[in-house]
């Protein structure tokens, strides 16, 4: 798996695009290095915002499968929590071959082992030092002298609790820091050092969880035959964060996938760079975020004390990496389960096959609803199943037996003529009623017919009993027939799948094609931030005009006569609007004047708005006399702050569509034109880019080049920026561009 | 049960309005039967278009507990299907104690029971007749003279199998209808008449099913614990339908709740009629209905052979009657349990209660994301939890107990005490990691709880192996706890239980207050109808007009002299428009002139209209000078047929949002004014009826009235209308009413 992905980082025409100022096209790639996965930071691993292009990874193999560690705390008194944890590490040393070493100043033994008086004291340099005491800080402190290489602090009262708890975690993190160990919790616990199966085979699921009694299910599913590899519970994260154990699991060659409950995260940039790691491994991630509404985001937030993020940002980062965000820990069990052990799909076509005409029925609708492909069996195939299928019934996809052939040699074979179908990659197989008679045949069937293919098998266990031996030992006995308890999951894990397969085959890391240096256009428009201001309408042009975004033809004029000089040149015709820093909502005051055709329009215009100005109070730097565009359709284009990600860019339909239905797309930078058109493609009224009623189709390279330049200035200037927004950008029908109609540019 | 309903009855001013021509304001109710539901039909029981207002319920008492029953086509010889199927209902019957006579013209003896050679032979009237003949016509022709009550016919090859099938269908049908009996089938089994358990008590599920198999895993639902009444598997219903199961079964004191699984329906008015009983008698329905996709649709159609219906009707119409329509089996086992058992809410509060702050945070997410509404519980609550649980832990809801009190009497101490707030409903308690030492306890004291209290108490058990004792013996063993073993499964069936009592409690039928004869517009806009043709714009705004819907000023004229006298009397400035039968497209075709303020230039319009008709082909009754209307929020109110229901009305946004966004409600006539203020409620732009950017807010009342008067015409004049499409009603602000600038009336 390590040596697949050097294909996914050769520059092809079809790599992601970040435009740089200036260019018209895309130049090469901006850095050369043969593969940056190699890790280490040579200095050009930062981008233009300085932030870094390359997830660090840390090597957590001795964190994981430490060979010593140092019980800070132990006890065997009775009663004590902190006596059951050594009890459970003691058991767990014991299994794996470690060397514990208590360390506890007043016992000179526990559980009969010999307690050292302090971390001084140990005999040897440790892997890993468990503490259980209160205040972890000091231990920290002592622990840097020894050369420890990892800590986990199970103590809480940190950031959870609140302001005071979170300072008290900044200390800790300043202690890590200083110290070179790195360190989990605190509040956490030993979930890492569980008793995992080690007889289950195949690719396994590594679990990470801001929670660990959320993890329980996950780590559960082993009794079902799941292979767990780890398990990170994270707590408050001081230190090793979620998107360290992402990094390091998308590494380890036994880990088919990963499941991650998640409250918040630390850094958002971190979960960008290992969630892209993931995908250029090959890696599924499946996660579970909570923050779906605001109360559930202020409850995660109390928890954690993580912030969790504009939850439509969120959704889009994880999408524009392929992490398969779940809702349900069932969800995450099943999705998690089959990303980890099913095969690369051979084909994407779905056949549901059942011994029943309303199951099939029912499963296919179910089905295509989630957007799978069922396609219609050949008529040959359909022929070959007739063999063994009475006429009558339906053969063409779902495919319907009746029943009695699953009782004798006619079930197995049906089964492999569906999998020989060249056009079919998934058969999913409702047990909808178990009737040993039959289903006991069927369900062994399923699973020979599974091991003696590379397609995807899978079976939904209907019966809500889920005792039955067929289910117990049959299905859950075999690792290559996917099991499910309800069709939705199954449904949901497949679609998953297949996403899965083709995002990674087709993935472009942005981070390689991100800009690493500042345009020539930064200067042009660094000149005209004004700190903490809102710049005036023909400023905010300036600036889009910097970065090679169309503006109209228009002059700031300061006189009536000035105004119609500046009419004939620009073309009538005209709008005339006011301009001047702070302006907002101009249409409202009344400040734009539309469809001017002749000077006497324009001198009234220019007399009329500058009146309203002194009426309203508001201060002009002038008119803006501009060419009137019609006749495209209106978008909006914009930059703005995300608490956890920093600067985004966001498009929607103007007009209406914004206003009432907030019909907008928002990504996070860096991402490549790919992800630009799958903006526009997420739009609920994009038919109107398309044309209706016998409109033209919009220029939708030009919107989509639009995107990259506000994104080019959100990856240059975001830090300037509190907000930008074009609206409306007038895009023009096909082949004639777009034209940014108003600006709004406020300075942080 | 049965008495509660009457309350539902008495007209009061909140119920159904639905609008009589001419009036302005609703008259009393058109009858006064004191109870509808007394059944019968005096004549009264019809509609104005002659369909009827209230359920036939066939009474099936001895369907389902038959005291004697003939087996026609009875056998014991070794591997014959029907073999199978006398044992079972000989078992059956001397379980339940009923009288078995087999028939065969050439048997002695079946399984030692005396047969009989022929109907005819029978030694008594029997209550149901078994047909395991592969053609029933002739049995049924026998059977009419033995007054036998019901058949259940098995044979196969009817209407799932194509045109000829579906005749062969019909010849039974007809067969059926002359012999007065009751027939189930063809194309079903013996689901009615399998092993019920008796030892379960409390409010049970009854179960209808057009595919026996799909209703395996609820008939399984009893080795959960979860009382099942009675089964009906309808297969093709020739005779006997979805609807008049649902019907009876509302009427049956056991049946708590009816789940359904249907793939198509019969007649749409049944359905509609059974479902206002079921809303009467406040017995929950839950369905899956197949038909999301086009796909699912059409095999659905090839599976049973009835027409599944335009599925966002379907939709509409479950919602109008308050049936709850589900997805997967799973929710239809998890919602119709939950619906059956428990009882009435005390509360809407929901409670998430659990031993980590993680899992309570994501459900408390997830159950705010699904609209179920979480209060805080107050600072003296929180007081008293915190006597049981730690200071540092939230007890404001989610409640976390953090683990350790669970362990001893402050467990039960803090449900009781959550469940005794006066704000709280529902506790829902997620079990995520069982840890037999604490959640075996939690899950006693719940169980416990739950039987002490009124209030609803929900358990979710996420171990995804479910063999464990606390799940099987304990959680399933209780009738008072409801358990499901996902949370997105506990949180949908608690807000459709939520959902089910609000709906029950508000319920008006609308069938009492439907139109039983016609308005005087009636026999106005009967005289404008035109067989097959569309009607003239003109034309059409005399319907509108007739039923009260206000068009704007406007006159019909044939010479450019006489629209320059029209505007001088409509007022300025005018629209002008050519009118004709057929005219579609008039704004494409330029056949609109608006926005005419001199006499001048509608002189102009008038021959520029004329030349493009000419030029265009197209045939004018004359030119319409109409006053023009601006300043108000474009809508569309129009009325269509749907296969399945007839007749049905739709509002929408106009413009791009019904264009590009098909932003729409549709309802089933008949409905009164709530549903029609629901409507608009569902429209994702409503918003824009409320004043976006300064905008005054709409005259909603105008349009209720509009959506209403609408639905009159199509309840009078559905049979000769095709399609009637107001577009645009301009809806003006406040209290100023709406106006229809255009309408298209296409007659049968």
């Amino acid at each position: 798996m390590l040596g697949s992905t050097h294909g996914t980082l050769t520059t092809d025409s079809r790599r992601a695009r970040i435009i740089a100022c200036g260019e018209q096209r895309p130049g090469p790639a901006v850095h050369g290095r043969a593969d940056p996965l190699d890790g280490g930071d040579d200095g050009a691993g930062l981008d233009v915002s300085g932030r870094p292009l390359y997830a660090d990874v840390p090597d957590l193999a001795r964190f994981f499968r430490p060979q010593s560690v140092a019980v800070i705390g132990a006890s065997d008194a009775e009663g004590r929590p902190n006596t059951g944890i050594t009890r459970q590490l003691l058991t767990w040393a014991e299994r794996v071959g470690a060397r514990v070493h208590p360390v506890h100043p007043a016992r000179p033994s526990v559980f009969g082992v010999a307690c050292c008086a302090s971390v001084a004291d140990l005999p040897e340099q440790v892997d890993l030092a468990v503490l259980l005491v209160a205040d972890p800080l000091p231990v920290i402190e002592e622990l840097a002298e020894t050369k420890v290489k990892f800590a986990v602090a199970f103590a809480s009262g940190f950031a959870e609790t609140g302001a005071q708890g979170a300072e008290a975690q900044e200390r800790l993190a300043e202690a890590v820091r200083r110290s070179g160990l790195r360190l989990l919790g605190p509040n956490t616990n030993l979930n890492a050092f569980e008793r995992f199966r080690d007889d289950l085979e195949g690719p396994a699921i590594a679990l990470i969880t801001q929670s660990g009694h959320q993890g329980r299910p996950l780590f559960a599913l082993q009794e079902l035959g799941i292979r767990l590899s780890h398990w990170a519970p994270t707590g408050n994260e001081a230190d090793l964060e979620t998107s360290d154990f992402i990094s390091y699991f998308a590494e380890q060659p036994e880990v088919g996938a990963i499941a991650a409950y998640v409250e918040g995260l630390k850094d958002g940039r971190a979960f960008l760079l290992a969630a892209d790691r993931a995908a250029r491994r090959k890696v599924p991630v499946v996660a579970v975020k909570v923050g779906r509404t605001e109360a559930g985001a202020r409850t995660a937030a109390t928890h954690t004390g993580k912030l969790t993020g504009a939850d439509d940002v969120v959704d889009a980062a994880m999408r524009q990496y392929g992490v398969v965000r779940v809702d349900g820990l069932d969800e995450l069990q099943d999705t998690a389960a089959l990303l980890a052990r099913a095969r690369a799909p051979r084909a994407e076509g779905v056949v549901v096959y059942s011994i029943s005409g309303g199951t099939g029925a029912h499963v296919a609708d179910l089905a295509a609803g989630l957007g799978l492909r069922l396609p219609t069996l050949s008529p040959d195939r359909q022929a070959e199943l007739h063999q063994w299928i009475p006429e009558y019934l339906s053969a063409a996809n779902p495919v319907d037996n009746g029943g009695h052939p699953v009782g004798d040699e006619r079930g197995r074979k049906i089964i492999d003529a569906i999998l020989a179908d060249p056009e079919v990659g998934v058969l999913i197989c409702p047990v909808t009623g178990p009737f040993p008679p039959l289903s006991d045949k069927l369900v062994r069937d399923l699973v020979e017919a599974a091991e003696a293919t590379g397609k995807l098998v899978c079976v939904v266990w209907g019966s809500p009993v889920g005792t039955e031996p067929a289910y117990r030992e049959v299905l859950l006995g075999s690792s290559r027939v996917a099991t499910f308890r309800t069709v939705g999951n199954c449904l949901r894990a497949v679609g998953a799948w297949l996403d899965h397969h083709r995002f990674v085959s087709d993935y472009r890391s942005p981070f390689d094609e991100a800009p690493r240096t500042p345009s020539p256009s930064f200067r042009k428009a660094e000149a005209l931030m004004r700190p903490g201001q809102q710049l005036s309408e023909h400023a905010a042009k300036q600036l889009l005009r910097a970065y090679g975004i169309r503006v109209p033809r228009e002059q700031l004029v300061t006189s009536a006569a000035a105004a119609v000089r500046a009419a004939g040149q620009v073309g009538y015709p005209v709008v005339m609007k006011a301009s001047g820093a702070q302006i907002a909502h101009k249409t409202e005051l009344g400040l734009v004047k539309i469809g001017l055709t002749s000077a006497s329009q324009v001198r009234d215009a220019y007399r009329e708005l500058t009146d309203i100005a002194r009426y309203e109070g508001v201060c002009l730097d002038g008119v803006l006399v501009c060419q009137m565009v019609e006749q495209g359709v209106e978008m909006v284009v914009g930059m703005t702050h995300d608490d956890l990600f920093g600067p985004t860019v966001t498009v929607g339909l103007g007009g209406v569509l914004v206003e009432v239905l907030h019909d907008a797309a928002v990504r996070v930078p860096p991402f490549g034109e790919e992800q630009a058109r799958d903006m526009l493609a997420e739009l609920r009224g994009r038919a109107l880019l398309d044309g209706v009623r016998g409109r033209p189709p919009a220029d939708l390279d030009a919107l989509v080049e639009v995107v990259l330049r506000v994104q080019r200035i959100a990856l240059e200037l975001g830090g300037h920026l509190a907000e930008l927004d074009i609206n409306p950008l007038m895009v023009l029908p096909r082949g004639q561009g777009a034209v940014a109609l108003d600006a709004l540019v406020v300075c942080r």
